[in-house]
């Protein structure tokens, strides 16, 4: 009862996460709906990020050149690293305008079970920049997970005495209450409590 | 800090309804971890829809030939004819398997407050298409909302006397509860009650 286009584009659309049939042709129709300049837009812009994109050659995050935007910007501080587990952590960070450094991509975390092992992730290459690039702290930014915990013990054991080492605060969310905390963020927020 | 490719694309992603910012990026970057075919694949979709699809010369759904896939079906029942606001309501009413008709699509509903006259809406398609199809039953299936039961009484009063007209049932959703029916639906349900 559709036609073979727009049952291809709500098939291409229900491969998005997040996104299920029903949303999917919701969103087809909204496209049909307007001009259709709109649809070829945004497929030009997918077409562009495909070929455009690739990894940084320092820090391995999405780069257009040889370097991502915060790698070849000359103010950020390269004796700061943070070290996050994909691409997509770098945004919330830069969005919080506390942070001077520079970043490294893991590419995931240290889960044996899933058979991620150090080989699989940049590891090596987190030693090369630490070691050659004059760093003075690494920031673990890995998710405060299971497998992102053990990334981060993994990184602090193999780069303890080179450089100072830190890890995000775990606790509360500003502006959460006590009552709706789960025990284990309240827990780590008693174990982090600060001297006022 | 984003590379410009990638902000366009989360700004294109940021105009479909529903998705907001943080949703766009959450796209973007689930379309860059997987390989570059999968975005290649969403655009020429996009590409393909937006070029193929046109309005079916009879019932202005969507066709990518001459006539949508309903029209063009010789089993459909052209002596009945359901009239929706738009093509999006084609869709669920197909699901049902209940209905073995034809359509016709209005392009929206009455409402003068909006400035939508009879003027804008297939009106007249609609009148010519109930001559012409030998129509005896047309199924007012706009939507149970203040322009689509107004706009359902406008094509009664212009069509009575021409055909069977009927209007889809208004009523409790079925595995619903009465504690939770809205008072609106309820009466409706009480005033449309049937033998048993």
């Amino acid at each position: 009862m559709l036609t073979p286009s727009l049952e291809r584009l709500i098939a291409e659309l229900s491969r998005l996460p997040g996104i299920g049939p029903r949303s999917a042709q919701r969103l087809a129709f909204h496209l049909l709906k307007g001009p259709r300049d709109r649809p070829v837009a945004l497929a030009e812009a997918l077409v562009q990020m495909a070929e455009r994109l690739r990894p940084c050659s320092r820090c391995f995050s999405f780069a257009e050149d040889e370097l991502c935007p915060i790698c070849a910007d000359p103010r950020r501080d390269t004796s700061l690293l943070c070290v996050v587990e994909e691409p997509s952590a770098i945004l919330p960070i830069e969005r919080t305008h506390e942070y001077r450094g520079t970043y490294h991509v893991l590419g995931g975390a240290l889960s044996p079970i899933d058979g991620v092992d150090p080989d699989d992730l940049r590891i090596d290459e987190l030693v090369r920049r630490v070691d050659a690039e004059g760093v003075t702290e690494v920031v673990l930014a890995t998710n405060p997970t299971m497998t992102g915990e053990a990334t981060a013990l993994y990184l602090a054991d193999l780069l303890r005495g080179r450089v100072r080492l830190t890890r995000l605060a775990s606790g509360l969310p500003v502006g959460a209450d006590l009552e709706h905390a789960d025990e284990l963020t309240l827990g780590r927020a008693l174990l982090g409590r600060r001297e006022l």
